[in-house]
């Protein structure tokens, strides 16, 4: 097994969609399973908002990667049979070069020197480490949530290097109530007293901000029905109220572990970056409609989204599918029964692998 | 027309739920219209999370009031018939004896010293208020949302005290996903340095903790639907986008102005206190179960629930509908069909006022 995390220096100078440009990027991915002698295996995974490479165990790291029931040998990503490729995206902190990396030019760390990046960026930087890999076509691009904007904007861009594409839980834009979630996480980050500018150091950062913007996320990643299942008004301890400002309920107290675990695995910058790139991301408008950026894909299309998904709600997807069947793309999906809510990407395997397994390996075409 | 801004001294000790005591509860409270002579044409309204006892225009101030278009002569809730009676509640900073208030035994505000309050000590405080008005049966208490609460309490624990109940928009508990939003605005307050445990002053208080919290609750109370048609994903300016950490999209700037515009008139330790107030009330908890909770309601109920709040939902309002349609209440229920989310009971006065003025002005019984 050829199982290995890697950085992959790119040599030459990245213009962005912002207008400026990055050289030395460097970026950080996984393998896994073996590339077959025409190349002609590899499946690229794209992750979501605050993941890593790290989508499975592998030689380099036995830890549970973030997809680990979805990706290994015999699983409904099968690296028995294909070669996955994971990348950390550009402008996050998993290894990629994003704002808490070192600016080569000036030895310091980019912070907010970082030029804007878009999720079209973080596909064009995939580009280049799939081409380095002399990769002519991939077998399959497959991403949840903000992973699946990048398979879409994979699609549309690059139209011969997929021959299939999952497109799970995710949207062609984010939805108003999204953009509104986004931007009180990232106001709650910038207003914290220890933000700074950005300029924090790695003991003195913006650890309530960054924990508030995560529990924000979180609550929108969960369903009504999927917090109330697990916590309802279920009490910490048994003896009744305590009449006093502390945190009271387990829901309360679970929200709190989640903000405080997280901030000390993400980058605060990073996530107004990628927050950023999230809002960002609109094909109606970069296109000038759904018609007309769907107009160029190739790949055959898996859609998937969650019944009480209602961060990256089931109507978007339709609206995306109903354009791609007008298209005559070659289309197929699922609305997958599931009370997890966007969260149900990370939990429904069984549900999602029998979509996804036999969709890459089908072989019609 | 008796139509004044009034401050009632309450000279006795007031046992408060948490086990704790306030004596000198100051209540403001605002009154419209004239109290007939056997005093049997009073309507007590009761305010939401950040109302004030300023329900609508007066002698006293002829601001539009927070129901303006609901409350006055000839209206939904009609001051030529109806001497109406709103109060602010205990805890909050509008007039009435909250956390911002100067305690008299310290002549210092209470801050955090201020004890924990509930929707029964509200309502308590109010009984009070009502019987110093010799007022031995109110022709009605009407209440939205937090109001709706205080409505049910009242039915509850004095049912010969009213012959009407409307409860708009309210829910016999929080959700366990209204918790979350509730406990990630308080962490944001508490969390911001300028808190200080609450004592902080006039000029350096937690603008932005209080802020992030109001942006929330703001984007609680409207539902997907009618922020998308307010504001889609409209920028501000029409040179496309920025690329830059600004708010670009009108709903981020106009969450932000939100935010703004409430830090300069609510203070943060009463939003702390009341939002609480709001998490702690839990009929099946208090009484065993909604059936025990509303077995001794006496008053004619009107349920009004709004088909697009997600924060206190349809399906809470029936859950209540349903128990007292099994205890043979004399119960009514309507739900509005509105894409305003919770918001809509500031809103759709037309479709609200068709129900509750022939509801309060019936006399069948």
């Amino acid at each position: 097994m050829n199982s290995t995390y890697h950085k992959f220096k790119i040599n030459k100078d990245i213009a962005l969609e912002c207008g400026s440009s990055l050289d030395e990027i460097i970026v950080a991915y996984e393998t896994y399973g073996t590339l077959n002698a025409d190349n002609s295996n590899a499946i690229l995974i794209c992750h979501a908002l605050t993941g890593s490479s790290h989508v499975a165990q592998n030689d380099s790291n036995n830890n549970d990667g973030w997809w680990e029931a979805m990706v290994g040998p015999g699983k409904a990503i099968d690296t028995s049979q294909f070669f996955v490729i994971c990348s950390n995206v550009l402008g996050s902190c998993k290894g990629t070069t994003g704002p808490s990396q070192i600016n080569p030019k000036t030895n310091e760390p980019y912070a907010l020197t970082f030029p804007i990046i878009t999720i079209g960026d973080m596909v064009n930087v995939q580009k280049v480490l799939i081409d380095s890999l002399e990769i002519k076509q991939l077998h399959a691009i497959v991403g949840p949530s903000m992973g699946g904007m990048q398979v879409l904007q994979w699609a549309i861009r690059y139209p011969a290097m997929a021959k299939k594409c999952v497109v799970l839980a995710s949207s062609s834009s984010l939805s108003a109530q999204a953009l509104a979630f986004g931007t009180i996480g990232r106001n709650a980050i910038v207003s914290d007293k220890l933000f700074q500018d950005g300029q924090y150091t790695a003991t003195r950062f913006p650890k309530n901000g960054l924990g508030i913007a995560r529990m924000i996320g979180h609550v929108t990643y969960l369903s009504k029905e999927s917090i109330t299942q697990k916590f309802g008004r279920k009490l910490q301890a048994d003896t009744g109220y305590g009449y006093n400002l502390d945190q009271e309920f387990q829901v309360e107290s679970y929200l709190m572990h989640q903000g405080d675990k997280f901030v000390e695995q993400f980058d605060a910058n990073s996530y107004l970056y990628l927050s950023k790139a999230l809002g960002y991301f609109d094909l109606e408008k970069e296109y000038g409609s759904l018609k007309k950026a769907f107009e160029p894909i190739q790949a055959q299309l898996l859609f998937i989204s969650i019944s009480s998904d209602w961060l990256y709600s089931t109507e978007q997807s339709k609206a995306m599918v109903r354009v791609c069947m007008n298209l005559n793309k070659d289309v197929s999906f699922c609305d997958v029964q599931s009370d997890y809510g966007h969260d149900a990407f990370l939990i429904e395997h069984e549900k999602f692998g029998e979509l996804i397994k036999p969709f890459l390996e089908s072989k019609y075409d």
